[in-house]
């Protein structure tokens, strides 16, 4: 269906001297990827790692998105937390600030918030946290893009607060016949083989399909493919991707540059 | 000399449950002051806080300032740290960015950048910090002004930057003869009586002079006048000051609003 | 019944430069009871707090328990944490062995471990987190005393490891007929003034019952009472209840010393 | 001279989700050292890590130590701090008992300290912090060794108050003619060939001498050989000194178990 498609991934998930995997990988996958999830300081990333992953983003004409999380460092914000709606509005806001600040002084912008790990299962359903995600990003400046999972919580409270909302597909996780995604662990819930990962994603991108783990086809809905990026295989999945998508003649474009 | 004058007090001092002193004063400075320099995150503060404290600032007509600081909670940023220039630049930006947006957020908007303790003493004569310090505000956003003490390193670049600057003096700290603050524990290096702190107040802002430790005059060049909130006698000292410079016919404005 | 009970407090909650409430309070209440709780540095508290602490109680007689906490200093150890058994059992030892050393390093010892806050409810039914509790207190040390809420799944589980266990009550908390707690914010959940405290105090020390918010007598089986330190009046309850069981000639002394 | 040595590598030095360059560079080092500098928590580590790496050692008979370090997660404890006397001392004190529980909970127990990065340089002349790590270390436990620099201002302090020191010398750093290190980034300042550190290792060992960036000869009294881990050779490194060293006949034991 899709003549062009976004090719998300998260980025800078490093700390201080920290990083996660391969210390080359990001600039790997800012070579490959149309935009650049950054992580904002509460669940991975500092200023240090926000000002350079930016102006390599910037230099490449790569979209910046704020990964926003929650304030867990040491979890890497993959733990629910019960955090109020005031709260977490705040620090939704904080986050989405710094970075853009940060970005600005390096020549950058800030296009797009995607909430990350925890917090993105958790506004799938939860209303009050959801809510306060958009009213955060709302907050900070209502031209921001919020990307997230499709018929989710907090792309509906994004639409209906004015938000621009964009919805996204994984091309390298499973997906149930229920259009959910299988749960890490399960049979077929990661898809790590670059060659299928990429015809996924041109069947995502051109036919808005994909096969569930039990063989059915499901209906996707997405404007942007996310790659993760905390997986050794991260970089070939992202070239195979790109390189298919590009093959069958889909344009790889930022959805919120 | 002047008809009007700023009064600047460091607000927001706190994180999670905990506060600095008397919980109430800083929502009785904001009744005082005419501008709130409010810590970001990194001594101190936190995104709830922030936003409460500018909220009540909006409300009020009281300027909201970022109070920048080392990234230090359990030292409370008075501890000197060798952050490299590239490194204190993006943290600079980061935590300009996060008040902007968290102001933004309630209503408010934030005017003005001050270095808090450890940092706002090293970017007196350290030529690299003070040009980082710089370099973050400028690149967060170069509308901003920057308060510092008169002939600091850090007014200096911000003026060659481009900058408004703002020069500040302390009504409750001694100064020495040539101008700089008697070191704390030194005799009559704090000035805790209300009366005495309004005097000096007054002399300031219409005299541009204070007596100095050694009973000598010296000139004091000051658009803004800065309480310090971490004392106890922090209201009385403000309330004492804001009266006598109104008495003065001293108008109390924020002087970057 | 009961001819001695135990007095227990939680203090050195602050951190860094800051504090909860009445920075004098700690001293205060350590003049009153019998052991203090000392948070180690994952809620709350610090080494150098933690040492200060240590040294008061070390001169005064008082015992000193272990008050271990999720690792969440911006939200106080009260939001629950989904932290896997493995790592929250080395967290305990960790915290444990902290304040062990720190005392030994002022001349005082540590004799207990109570958990703090999200973690002692959820260590109330929650069988693998309660599990891990223990299996962190009695890896440090097998000689350390646990002390919680009669019938908790972590006092089971402790007696199930040879430790000794120590049930408290709540001489500021109302309970419900069925003898848990009242919830926060329901009437009769706090109890606030010092007569009333140090009656139900005298009552559940000496006849091992406390009238519920309904009226009806509940049991409470307690080896320890407990005081809340974060409220405003802490200090003349713990007073108030000191003296009322020394009037009614119960001994107050350390339950784990 | 010597017929034993030991060979001691810096190890966890991870956060959470976090390491440093390669994942598995720890458990190959724990097959190659005789003792493992275990980070604290201050400067890197967390308890999950740290109970991994003790239980790895006790099972494989490594020696562990508690390598301490200036509160800094983001600085990586590389970057100096004016923390007062009283405060290290109980820093120390914390992360000794902390390491102390955590190991005595799966096996392993402590044999001595190593003080890190911006500290490990600063109490080579610095008497009060230099005082106060001793100060942390005996207050904490009297029977721990203590790791340093020949000459260094810790370890005259640690022998005067009766704690045993150990010496160490750098396999894989430079050396200038007065015996101090070359400083990073000068020339020769760092070895990163095996066979090149190997035989100089050897010769540390064997004769006491190290060839200086100069050429000249220099004197080295070390009980212990440092490794260094935070390179991507790490581990060929120790791999090679260990083989050189048993080859000459020299026996690798740990000098503090």
């Amino acid at each position: 269906m899709a003549t062009h498609i976004d090719l998300n991934c998260d980025l800078g998930e490093g700390y201080g001297a920290w990083t996660l995997g391969d210390p080359g990988a990001d600039d790997a996958l800012l070579a490959l990827v149309t935009s650049a999830n950054v992580a904002c300081g509460f669940h991975a990333g500092d200023p240090a790692i926000m000002a350079a992953r930016c102006r390599t983003a910037a230099g490449r004409g790569v979209a910046v998105g704020a990964h926003v999380g929650y304030r867990d460092l040491v979890g890497f914000g993959r733990r629910p937390l019960d955090v109020p709606a005031d709260v977490l509005a705040a620090e939704v806001a904080y986050q989405v600030g710094a970075l853009q600040a940060v970005a600005r002084s390096v020549g950058a912008r800030v296009g797009y918030v995607k909430p990350h790990g925890a917090l993105y299962n958790r506004v799938v359903r939860d209303e009050d946290q959801a809510l306060a995600v958009v009213r955060g990003v709302a907050g900070a400046d209502a031209g921001l893009a919020l990307v997230g999972l499709p018929g989710s919580a907090v792309l509906r409270h994004a639409a209906e607060a004015g938000l621009r909302t964009v919805t996204e597909a994984f091309v390298d996780r499973g997906y149930r016949a229920d259009g959910t995604l299988a749960p890490r662990g399960s049979a077929g819930s990661l898809v790590t083989d670059p060659d299928e990962a990429a015809a996924r994603a041109v069947r995502m991108a051109r036919d808005g399909l994909v096969t569930a783990v039990d063989g059915t086809d499901v209906a996707v809905d997405a404007q942007s493919l996310c790659v993760h990026s905390d997986t050794p295989g991260a970089v070939p999945v992202a070239r195979a991707v790109r390189a298919a998508l590009e093959a069958a003649g889909i344009d790889l474009r930022p959805v919120a540059p």
